[in-house]
């Protein structure tokens, strides 16, 4: 294929549906209530609950997602909270160095990155884990094959166990590629990307349950995706 | 306001523009031609020329930013052509561990952020850093004021001299919500967000012209913003 | 105090019994068997078993500690010695890339600080949590009080509540300073720093006993504590 | 040779010498003045002065060298001060939730690694880069041949031009092992392990001199490698 044609195909077919925002957005139930006109030094996050019920998903307990839920999602979301206001506080007070700001900003990002992960992650999560035909497709047009994709989503969630971090099925808004990320903590995303299919990987995910088996967990992870979520959030 | 008249403020007005991406994506010259049909493991990169005059810039040399942009970013662009194909090798074997291949995704995130990050950092040099009265309103209403919002951009860079990293303007696409960011190096990103505005801070990026000197570094980089840059990819 | 006579009393009193670091490593049951002429890329770590009855930790269960010692730090010790065999071969391969050498040596740092760290950690557990007055006394000197010391080694702790890492008192060899030190993971340490009591907050430390109540983990391993070990480390 | 035999040889012969870390401190012009009795919360670090002549340096030219100890190493001794005046406040604050406290001990490490690395950084500087036969034996002991070393050395500081890090060899107290390290900030530190020399990979460390061309920097470094500083640390 020529390169003008493919970029063609891009721009009307692949893209477009893509970049269908707002619909992924909306799909992901609840959906947030802050935008442009808001103070983001006085914005005060609340958390969402879970979006399935917490006994239906198979082979991760309710014990353990409400866990999951109550003392590291919302205990992100308050701390989030706080980070904001000392933030504003440091801002306005000349005698705060720099590299201090800086600290309190990297705490920024961290609960940023574990309040937002983790609403994705939750709304990734509550199916029956059956790819549907279509997104097996698109997904295998960017892997080779879809059993590429899943291998390579699975390695990384191996590599991980014992350890802290997440795997992200992503798409690169600038690059224009789906790929599979890698993310040492909830501050290391990757760059201009739209995330698609997320797995929590920190052994508050599963140890409660399998203990150090994290392949046990990838398991009861991949029979309990929300396919329709990750269609919307790419577009189909 | 109620809330769900702003919601419907943010739905109908703010978000859509917001999320223009096709445009704003198109408006970064020149654009990606990357898509859902390309085998990731096999897609190469191919870097993007400066898009001005290097002798354009207020306060930043032409040698300078030759060399940022041949030795760093065109280096990072190599680099993750070459992890790509590891990657590939790495995968199909099956002796790889899955600890090591995580250490080539974790290089492959390195060298993806270097090269998304310089490509949006470019993009966003060669004006005469006026920031239009539209967008000067737009960000004050995130940050107060527009004073508010630079003073903080200046002082996350500020406390980045001496290291490595980058300072974002960006739209939180999950929380709605257009934040300065600080970023460790080219993996630290927030998640899920549409950088905007973006300030190398590597020392690369000032030394040769200004020694440890990085506040004036960052005079020059205020005095150089493309504005329509940042305006596209703000959907305005 | 003069400064003339308080570097006297360090160099006569304090850092001699400090540095009498052959005796502490000695102590440490057991020792390594690794030394100056050995080739650093061909040595093989051994694991050490558990320096104490599995069964007699006061409030880690049995299951949990040997979970721990076989998956997290055997693990990590068959992990370090691939990494070295990789690193022999890389190093011997002209065609390997700077950057991807330096992402096996990344491997290489988190591996050894998880075995070091690990063999520490295990070999300051066994005891009864009672430190001796000496000791008391020591530690007070550095932090004002004892008990300040323990609330900040607390602190730390619970801090890293929910993601992962190490809370270590160690003794700075170059600033001459017993500290205590915040560890984000495995490869970050203090400079040129000798620990002296090692407490892992990774969740696989507690995760099966407590869930994500870290505070009574921290509380079982303060009950836990063998000083005795400590001592020999600070040359008491 | 036997495993009894060798370990006797390294208790009598290897081990002792490395360890005789009071002359190795004390040889390090000049020596920090902090010791056991010092409350570490209000302890305030004094920079050392250029332990050579900053017009004498093989490669690295005066102004670089100059900047370099001011701004980049007497710029984090200042910040360590000022840290530590914060955390003491942090601490006596009962409001300061425990994840702000860990921002504030992240600095403190970072701070410390940046004031102790470049101490022993410029220490090691200032020679006439020939090693002595009986180093190089040494050395060749424990990484095959001299070579050997020096070829992993210089690579592992390849990897890390256009970014920041350090380069070190170290005895790695607690696995006896001679070693190089790759550390990817001031806060990444191979775990109980004594620094035995330094190269600083920051670009401030270069590209004053050399803009982007790191491996001359190297070649700088290499020429001015004080060995007798290396020896006393080695502690022969």
């Amino acid at each position: 294929m020529s390169e003008v044609t493919r970029r063609s195909l891009i721009q009307t077919a692949a893209v477009a549906p893509l970049l269908a925002a707002t619909a992924s957005q909306a799909a992901d139930p609840p959906t947030r209530d802050a935008a442009m006109n808001i103070d983001v030094f006085g914005f005060q996050h609340t958390p969402v609950p879970l979006p399935f019920d917490p006994k239906s998903l198979h082979g991760i307990s309710e014990k353990l997602i409400q866990s999951h839920w109550e003392n590291n999602y919302v205990g992100a979301s308050k701390a989030l909270n706080t980070v904001r206001g000392r933030l504003a506080q440091a801002l306005a007070d000349s005698n705060t160095p720099p590299y201090l700001y800086n600290g309190l900003k990297r705490e920024q990002s961290i609960r940023t990155g574990s309040v937002v992960l983790h609403e994705l992650y939750f709304a990734n999560l509550g199916g029956d884990g059956k790819a549907p035909a279509d997104l097996r497709t698109k997904i295998s047009q960017s892997f080779g094959t879809y059993d590429r994709w899943e291998s390579e989503f699975r390695k990384i969630g191996q590599g991980l166990g014992g350890g802290s971090g997440w795997v992200v099925l992503g798409f690169n808004e600038h690059l224009k590629l789906l790929e599979n990320y890698w993310l040492a903590d909830h501050a290391t995303n990757p760059a201009d990307t739209r995330p698609v299919l997320i797995m929590d990987m920190y052994e508050h995910a599963y140890q409660m349950d399998y203990g150090a088996a994290a392949p046990k967990y990838i398991d009861a992870f991949f029979a309990s995706i929300q396919w329709d979520a990750v269609a919307k959030r790419l577009g189909g």
